[in-house]
């Protein structure tokens, strides 16, 4: 590694017009869920590829059937160095409701809060537009130092993020040549708090199953037939309640098959957070963790799979009360899974278990809605501990390695389609307000996330 | 007991004039659930009372915030002579979905259905004009043959037994002296089958309970949350899977207190009827009987106390799928009691179980809906015996004594607000379609059903 000072100081100089660039692209109304602003999507697109082609990358706006891609491509000065995927998105959430707005959502401000603590304001500020600049004017910086980049980088934005993304798997599918890279970058994360960055190597898959149990053909009166037929609530409340035994493990036949258990160096690390239960679980004013006994609400929620019911229903639920058996109850319940379990197999157990619990006059449905594995990067992989130093570096503390509870269907879609992992970095904090009114960014996040890629990107290289 | 059959024959003769006389009343659009028909309701009241002053009771119309009620009293011959409070109803079921009745439901006919089989249609001939009628018409054709009644008669006709009856309860608390009589003789029930009369002796209680569970304070993502956070729907369906036991028995502490073995003698009456799980069941699609194991549909439905889940919701419920960890999750529950089950004490049992099952940082609301004691008369009551005896001599097969699965409020308000039980006798059948277009009533069931109120009223008087 050489010395990245100039590039960081130019970067630090830089600043000013880094923040300008932003603005310019802030001031889009990128809003990709409504209709109206679909020539604006495209103006955001196109402001991007201008951008990048002016810093030397082969950028193009790249039509789909609904807002175009932004692909752009730029060679590493060594011909051995790897070759990236930098993932963000150009699109933003709507802005209602616009009067809880303290300023214009579309006219970006620097705003001094005191303290030294400075704050851009507007939609896209942190999701996603402020997050993928850090790492273009990373590159701006390291170009105009150096004269060429540490690796070979392949962008790509997307404009359809913020609504269910329906181009993406199609165009990656027919572009994957062009799109594959060594790894990927993706930039829509956060820090573990305003000095400590992070960086997310575990992503929970998941399995949706919705389940219909048809008892009588007919609603029936449970006066007149109380006690002798069958109910659909009763079979589906003993199915629900036989998942999870005394230790909060779930029973399933084979569900902890592919889940091992987080290296202690990693969980020392979590514990080091000091997110207890209390804290973490006291925001949503509960303080007693559920699930499985005797690990911590990292590990729970990071690195341990669940069965969850997230919908159940049944009978009469209106307002009093009617004396209804009812014909048919049903729940929509999702898995998340870790490590290498495996959605099918889990599904079919699940069914099965399901099946063995139907009374043989009675029937049960079954609905997927949706399946796709844990992403789980080696705690030890040499792309993520290069990383991890570079923001150490960066930041008051040292990085550290944390999962994520839920989904990010890009990732799995690296994974399955391009067949690559992806290091999710990013420099958002949880008051960032996202899809809420008053989005912000910290200016420190947008400095010193452009420093960090600068280090980051150097430091894969070597 | 003397001989009855000049009255019997009495009221062969009168049947045509009988038969007039029900069409008069069925014509008057007495829907009391209509605001529209509250004429027509009065006008029921009015030809009723008029109807009954002809034949020497002392009959008036009496007003109440709603629709009016007809009372009517006639003195027995002797002086020791039983006194019998009759109930019955005048208002009927709106006829809605008009189209498919295939005649006027307010212009009734005598069909001939061939085999000699002949049925009387229209809204009300069964529930409950016809049946109310079978009843003043044995009183016409006692009094006019032997010029007096063996029984003391209280009459009471309701206009609002099809919208729930607002208006009984006070109306009885205010006229309970003039209304209380040594039983009541209800007859808005059926009948076992065609040939075989029945008497209704039990009739389960009922208490209705609703549980709200709440976890967290908000509704949270699964994937953030999902394995540390409770979710109210575990909780719930934990609790309502621990409401029964493998036998199928309710494991309440206490649910069985007062609860008695059906006489020998009794269940083996109900075994002779025939009525298999497969033929009781079948008829709505199902085939085993749930509910506690070994016992006959006709023990599980009517002497038996049941717990039933009758609706329950929670998360997420619409199309598709949201991983959500809901804030709260609901249910409606009810225990249908026999015996000397006591509603307050299970309904504090049921409630002390739920709070024993609810986390420290969660909590749970109950709202209270209804709770009523079993009815269960004596098996081997004397007017019990002889209305048996009664029933038995007019119809091809003896009479039975059955249970009711479901509750019948004016029965527990006589036994609550008068201190009287019900002797319930009535001539419909199954397929009376009550409620529905084509309501009809036998002749059958109207002429058999005259005379045997004859005959009950003289086994009375013995």
């Amino acid at each position: 590694m050489t010395d990245l000072s100039p590039v960081l100081d130019r970067a630090d100089q830089n600043l000013p017009s880094s923040l300008d660039n932003l603005f310019e692209l802030l001031r889009i109304k990128s809003i990709s869920t409504d209709p109206d602003y679909k020539v604006e999507c495209r103006k955001a697109a196109e402001w991007l590829v201008a951008y990048l082609n002016s810093l030397g990358f082969t950028a193009s706006v790249r039509d789909t059937p609904g807002h175009p891609m932004v692909v752009a491509h730029h060679d590493a000065g060594g011909a051995d160095a790897p070759h990236v995927l930098f993932y963000g998105h150009y699109d933003v959430q709507p802005v209602d409701p616009i009067e809880l707005w303290d300023s214009d959502p579309f006219a970006p401000e620097i705003k001094d809060m005191g303290n030294g603590r400075k704050i851009l304001t507007g939609r896209g500020t942190s999701d996603d537009k402020g997050q993928l600049m850090t790492f273009v004017e990373a590159v701006r910086a390291y170009k105009e130092t150096r004269g060429t980049l540490p690796v070979r980088i392949t962008i790509l934005f997307e404009g359809e993020e913020e609504s269910g993304s329906p181009s993406l798997k199609p165009f990656l599918e027919a572009n994957a040549a062009e799109l594959k890279a060594d790894f990927a970058l993706v930039c829509d994360t956060g820090m573990w708090d305003g000095e400590t960055p992070a960086i997310s190597a575990g992503l929970r898959g998941l399995v949706g199953e919705e389940i219909i149990i048809t008892a009588a053909d007919r609603d029936l009166h449970s006066g007149v037939f109380g006690g002798a037929a069958a109910n659909p609530i009763h079979i589906l409340t003993d199915i629900l309640a036989g998942l999870h035994d005394e230790t909060g493990g779930v029973t399933l036949s084979g569900f902890y098959d592919g889940v091992e258990e987080t290296p202690a160096n990693i969980k020392a690390s979590w514990e080091k957070l000091g997110l207890t239960a209390e804290k973490f679980l006291g925001e949503v004013g509960l303080s007693i963790p559920s699930g499985e006994k005797g690990r911590s609400v990292m590990e729970l929620t990071w690195a341990r799979p669940t069965a969850e019911v997230n919908g159940i229903t049944g009978g009469y639920t209106g307002a009093g009360f009617k004396t209804v058996i009812a014909a048919k109850a049903s729940a929509k319940v999702s898995f998340r899974l870790v490590g290498q379990q495996n959605p099918a197999a889990i599904r079919e157990s699940f069914r099965a278990y399901v099946r063995s619990k139907i009374p043989a006059d009675c029937s049960v449905e079954f609905h997927e809605h949706g399946g796709s594995p844990a992403i789980q990067l080696a705690y030890d992989s040499p792309a993520l501990t290069k990383a991890k130093t570079a923001l150490s570096s960066e930041w008051p503390k040292p990085a550290i390695v944390i999962g994520m509870g839920g989904s990010i269907p890009i990732v799995g879609d690296f994974q399955k389609m391009l067949g690559m992992e992806s290091l999710l970095i990013g420099f958002g904090l949880s008051d960032d307000r996202i899809h809420s009114p008053n989005e912000k960014y910290e200016l420190r996040s947008y400095h010193k996330g452009i420093r960090s890629w600068i280090r980051v990107l150097d430091a894969l290289a070597g």
